[in-house]
């Protein structure tokens, strides 16, 4: 198994793989203020749900060494607003948002010591954060294992693996896991259009381990879907919603809604911190509606007439009544979703 | 109105609008053999089903130029053989081998004369070809514009406009017609990956005519259906089997799937030409895969790694029974379609 490195905490700065590079080049992308992490968020240096929890969470690290040397008053002001810059700096994946209310909690917690030592102290619940993750989606990849058939043909949307956490996956760490395990498995990788997740970075991730696969457009699967060449569909989740809606990247539904009228199970993988219990629905997650130059350009180059108008959503959301399991590092939890993924909000790991 | 010229058959020689181009740069490809047209149609300097059928009745003229001087069943021998090369140039579209029989019909029926009035009859019958396509779309878009509502929005798939055919349009060519009709339209193309007809040429043609339009992912129109944005679907065809079955550009099928679920009325827009009566559902048709680099590049830019294999199928078939209705230069036909279809075929145009 190949070892891919998504992000290090090094000598005060945080190290991001440059996700906008590969997979034409692997090249690191430093930060070393919170506002660096902030660019990095908002231009899809790092992306993925967990992935973008432990970069933001790295970032109110910065924020701290940053000010440091203000008096306790400045220094817990700056640090609210350097927070909030980071809580914002993408709209729908909810960890981001749990990943800087729990670093915000250790810094309210300890406003009785030195601000080094506070420093000290959201490095250690980052590096925590960093690890939890990669423990999250083995477990994730564990559970979810058994749901894939020996001899299964997958297909997944977008990049879940390895990439877009701090190592392994959440829908694609399912797909490792079967693979590992001596599964005879095949993947079908959609590109996911506009950013390309699926041909820049799933294909890469699959490449890199010799997993045998397929790259299609996202167009192609629904045939495969009907043609019975599809056994299950895993994709991962940018925020949940208590009643199992699921907002993830744009092409998720509309993939949901074919596997649903052709009988093909269709899994949601994601950690817990991905559940927002705060919302009811999925109507109330706000969707992120990205640039119209993702879809008028293709690496710099332009593809679309001037003048034309673009609508650019960056995740849809897909209805629970169309997942089949929403696969956790806590177990599998099925309809009805409002009662079974309460259920997961103190359960503790098993 | 602006007027879009695909293609000019002037001083021996046919020139193509070459639609690899667009909408960076209006150029035309001359075509000086039957073997330029051969590859022009292959590479898709010339694409939509009828624009191909016209480009090869010329590519037939072509070859009569070069074989002229040849002796009457040396000719023969030729003229068939480019007719066959024409034929296969791709293999779903069947405006193609419809127009390639109805030109090879031509010379069967002159063979008394000599090659050059062979020639003159060959041009005469290309022309035709030419001329009535425009006809054909001027119908189909008059029919077609009886299903468009006052104020409807509308989402179409590829390019199936003036590009696509000798003019007008088919699918587009309703559009075309419901906005100079002074219906207060409102387009929603999707970009249609990997080609991206709808990006380069749909998005092109809208720009051009003024017509109010967004371009969006092809994963995007999912929600917009679910959400009642979209008042109809607008799609052309490449093949349709007796039973109403139609071939049309990868993403087709899916968008029904969707559109059937929701409620949402699916047309199928295109000439006579387009129906094969001898094949009896799509599971005869025979669907092009075209190359990996469709989907691994970008107007020559490599976007997925090396290494990774890739499916590309051109088209799919959707199914008669997600299909609303078919519009066709003779009028619209509905289920059962096998009945229906079977009447347009010797029904002379309204």
């Amino acid at each position: 198994m190949s070892m891919i490195k998504t992000m290090e905490f090094r000598d005060g700065k945080l190290f991001l793989l440059d996700q906008r590079k590969i997979p034409i080049e692997t090249e690191f992308f430093e930060c070393m203020t919170f506002e660096d992490v902030d660019f990095a968020i908002k231009d899809m240096v790092v992306r993925g749900a967990p992935a973008i929890g432990a970069a933001a969470a790295y970032g109110v690290v910065l924020a701290a060494g940053q000010f440091m040397g203000c008096d306790k008053l400045e220094f817990l002001k700056r640090m609210n607003e350097a927070c909030d810059v980071l809580y914002a700096s993408r709209p729908t994946a909810v960890n981001l948002m749990w990943a800087v209310k729990r670093m915000r909690r250790v810094f309210d917690d300890n406003l009785s010591l030195e601000t080094r030592q506070i420093y000290e102290k959201l490095k250690e619940e980052a590096d925590e954060i960093f690890k939890e993750d990669f423990a999250t989606n083995k477990k994730i990849a564990e559970y979810g294992n058994t749901v894939v058939p020996q001899k299964a043909c997958i297909l997944t949307h977008c990049n879940t693996g390895a990439l877009a956490a701090t190592g392994y996956g959440t829908a694609l760490g399912i797909v490792r896991e079967a693979f590992y395990s001596g599964k005879d498995i095949f993947v079908y990788a959609d590109e996911t259009r506009p950013r390309l997740q699926g041909a820049r970075l799933t294909a890469w991730e699959l490449v890199q381990e010799g997993i045998p696969s397929k790259l299609i457009a996202d167009s192609a699967s629904a045939t495969l879907i009907r043609d019975k060449k599809i056994d299950l569909i895993l994709v991962g989740a940018d925020r949940i919603a208590s009643n199992g809606d699921t907002a993830n990247k744009i092409g998720t539904f509309m993939l949901s809604v074919v596997a649903k009228v052709y009988g093909v199970p269709f899994y949601i993988a994601a950690p817990t911190s991905t559940i927002d219990f705060d919302i009811d629905t999925g109507k109330d997650i706000k969707i992120e509606e990205r640039s119209a130059e993702e879809i008028t350009h293709i690496s710099g180059v332009r593809i679309a007439p001037e003048g034309i108008e673009v609508y650019n959503p960056a995740f849809d959301v897909t209805p629970a009544e169309n997942i089949t399991a929403i696969i956790t590092e806590k177990g599998i939890v099925t309809e009805p979703y409002r009662e079974s993924i309460l259920k997961l909000k103190d359960r503790p790991k098993n």
